[in-house]
């Protein structure tokens, strides 16, 4: 298994929207040194929390260009790299791996369903020798309650032994703990990083490599806190600490909820801006899932330095 | 409700791709020419059948470019624009109308699932503000088996009172011929085609405007039949032809199954490619599809003229 760069908590960052509803450089460069700040070990920019399918992939290699610009490490790096043609994904893992990111995040083609597992592999398969470097460190992306495509663990296993120094990890969203676990026991040394921290303690436990989690957009030191005592005597109950915090959140609508999150505790309204086809949660919501932090005692966490301080 | 240019049977254009697994204008003009020539009514390019999300916008770009530049009249196109994200469905479709294309059939977003209809509204209203185009004449493309998010009636409703002159027509592949009867008595004078010949003469029937149908590359003549003598007593007949013919068809995985038997009578084995996530009949397979239509009698039916002879 070759070596990938990857492990700890890393977050799928959500995309800043300006009121005009463009994608904000500004405020994402921000967001994500905030994010390093706080302690992330890796940045999944551009997955599904990310809106990143309701950006074009021009304006997605845009909002990287700005963030290499502005000094954001790469090597921190895990773009998210969904498309559904052989040719905009490797496009647009071309550019990822010509900025020196430290990998790509990759989607299985999601427009047409019930594709053979050979189908499948013919086209990651075709994204890889399109893009044709040995830098490239792949992460196939699991996530069929929205692609509604699954990476089955049969294609993973034939594009692991085929792609051995390539095909290095895999997100899994399934929010299916057995699939983890099989990927777990089935593939040692290839990175699996569940999709969400509810399975951070049981998937360090069994060999995981981390969490790639939506909500590390707000939590980030609590998850930390799991990543770093799992060994401890306190892992579970700091474990049941941010199941807490994770079952508030996703009682709503995941991604504007944490959008209003940060537009909170971030004191800038602007952020709570989704792109269609998502929609804000509403006045009530809003009131509502704060409420429900607030009972918790929920803030951002131990904040090491704002970014736009 | 606006005018609208299109009406019979319109083909869902297959795309040929060489043997380095790139779109071919040149096979793709002439198929187009064909199917012209064969008294298809329109072609809705870039659609499922097409493959069209297996390729980059800039692929489907290009293609039309080439189809446009090769004579072929855009008042006889309907390019899709399907896109998850309202940037580059709003591309797709600027360039169709700077073509003058006849429509556009736009997909809804189909990365998220379980979006409310009021995200869907603001998506495709969204992509209507940004074309800002009096010349477009859009479709909404009802296809859920595949999309997994649909249009619904109130959704149709909607965006009809308020584009008016824009939103004209809906092709709908749903498969199930309770929602286009429903379809076309909530809106007269909407431009209503079924996915499928199959439902073709009880759309005629009810005021639908014909199909948009994927056996149309390779039945044109036999479909047109019923179009043409839908009020005459053979209609039932010729409707049972076509039906029985798309039945054989549909037996096999669609759209390798159309290109096999085009590769076939037009001698052209390059044909039967397709771009991965979707795999090529089998040898077995595509002999069983031949012997099937054989045994119907299938041919391509009256060509008029051969656009490649």
């Amino acid at each position: 298994m070759a070596s990938q760069p990857f492990s700890g908590v890393l977050v799928p960052v959500l995309t800043p929207f300006t009121a005009a509803g463009e994608p904000d450089p500004v405020r994402f460069v921000s967001f994500c040194r905030f994010l390093l700040d706080q302690g992330a070990d890796g940045l999944a920019i551009f997955g599904t929390t990310s809106e990143a399918n309701s950006m074009s992939a021009g304006e997605r290699m845009t909002l990287l260009d700005r963030l290499v610009a502005a000094g954001v490490p790469p090597a921190k790096l895990m773009p998210g790299a969904g498309a559904c043609s052989i040719t905009e994904a490797a496009t647009l893992i071309r550019h990822a791996v010509g900025h020196g990111c430290g990998g790509a995040l990759m989607l299985p083609p999601f427009y047409y369903k019930g594709m053979s597992d050979d189908g499948l592999y013919a086209f990651i398969s075709g994204v890889i020798e399109r893009v044709g470097s040995a830098a490239l460190r792949l992460f196939l992306y699991h996530i069929p309650p929205v692609a509604q495509v699954p990476f089955s663990l049969d294609l993973v296993g034939r594009l692991i032994k085929a792609y051995p120094t390539t095909v290095v990890g895999l997100k899994d969203s399934s929010g299916d703990w057995s699939n983890t676990a099989a990927l777990l026991d089935a593939f040692p040394g290839f990175a699996v990083f569940p999709g969400s921290e509810v399975f951070l303690l049981d998937g360090l436990r069994k060999g995981g490599a981390g969490c790639i989690t939506a909500t590390g957009n707000v939590n980030v030191p609590g998850i930390r806190k799991v990543y770093e005592n799992w060994r401890t005597s306190q892992a579970d109950a700091l474990q049941n600490e941010i199941t807490t915090v994770r079952k508030a959140i996703q009682a709503y609508p995941m991604v504007p909820a944490l959008k209003r999150i940060v537009a909170h505790f971030h004191d800038d309204p602007d952020w709570a801006a989704v792109r269609p086809p998502m929609t804000a949660l509403t006045e009530a919501q809003s009131a509502a899932l704060l409420a429900d932090l607030a009972k918790l005692g929920f803030t951002l966490g131990d904040r090491r330095r704002e970014a736009d301080e």
